[in-house]
This record gives C-alpha cells, sequence and structure tokens, in this order.
C-alpha cells in the first residue's frame, strides 16, 4: 500500500522525511494523525496548496493512512 | 523577542517542540521559513485554523520570525 506514492512524495519531502526546501516541511517522525488530517485537508480543500491538492487528489483514504504512518515511523 | 509567545506556544507545541496532542504538529527542527509562512498563513487566514488564527493574530512580524527561529533551532 502506499508504495507508488511515497515515491511521489519522497520528490520534495524526501524518503528520510527532510524536506528538499526551506518552505518544504519534514515529515519525519511528524504526529501520525496530523499528518493524516493534513492530506485529508489538502484533498478537501480545507488547507490550500498547489501542488499538495494535485497530489493527494490521487490518494485513496489507504494511501493516506499508510503515508501518513510511513513518515511517522522514520527518526526525527 | 517572542518570550511571552513562547510560553503560549509551549501550551500545545512544548518548550521542546514535540507536541502534547497527536493533532499538534512537533515543532522541533522543522524549517523555519517553513514555520514562519504558517504563521503568516494562520494570521491572514490563507490556513483556517481556529486556534492558531487566535494565537498568531496576536503576534508581531517579529514575534513570528523570533517563534520561527526559536522552534527551527531545536533538536528534531
Amino acid at each position: 500500500q502506499g508504495g507508488v506514492a511515497i515515491a511521489e512524495c519522497a520528490a520534495c519531502h524526501g524518503e528520510d522525511g527532510i524536506g528538499k526546501d526551506v518552505e518544504i516541511p519534514n515529515l519525519a517522525g511528524q504526529h501520525e494523525v496530523y499528518l493524516y488530517r493534513q492530506l485529508q485537508h489538502f484533498k478537501s480543500g480545507k488547507r490550500s496548496h498547489k501542488e499538495m491538492r494535485f497530489e493527494s487528489r490521487q490518494l485513496s483514504d489507504a494511501d493516506m493512512q499508510a503515508l501518513a504512518h510511513y513518515y511517522s515511523q522514520l527518526p526525527r
């Protein structure tokens, strides 16, 4: 689950969860529920961000849970 | 600068930058520019969040910069 999606996220957020630019947040060790909520908000538009809206709209709920879990487990 | 403000933020985000609830993001070691931008967005309403809008509206630009710097310097 979420395998392909992780590769897409890693382009900006890194496989290690360290953002690749100063405007891109680190996700490593972030709270899982917080990450999952943000993905939901990007998808619903509650939180606005061009790239994240585009990316999140391609994710199923299961993908979002898998990604939130993946990044939350990485060492901060 | 930001002294009083840090105490207020720490109530939810911790002085160590570790969120005190699963929905509250860790801020420790986060990218400074990203943190500063989020505070601006909460204040302007570009990013909506009840508590953060209330808190950020009490912050000057200098406070926001000091807070972003403070949390970005903490060990992840």
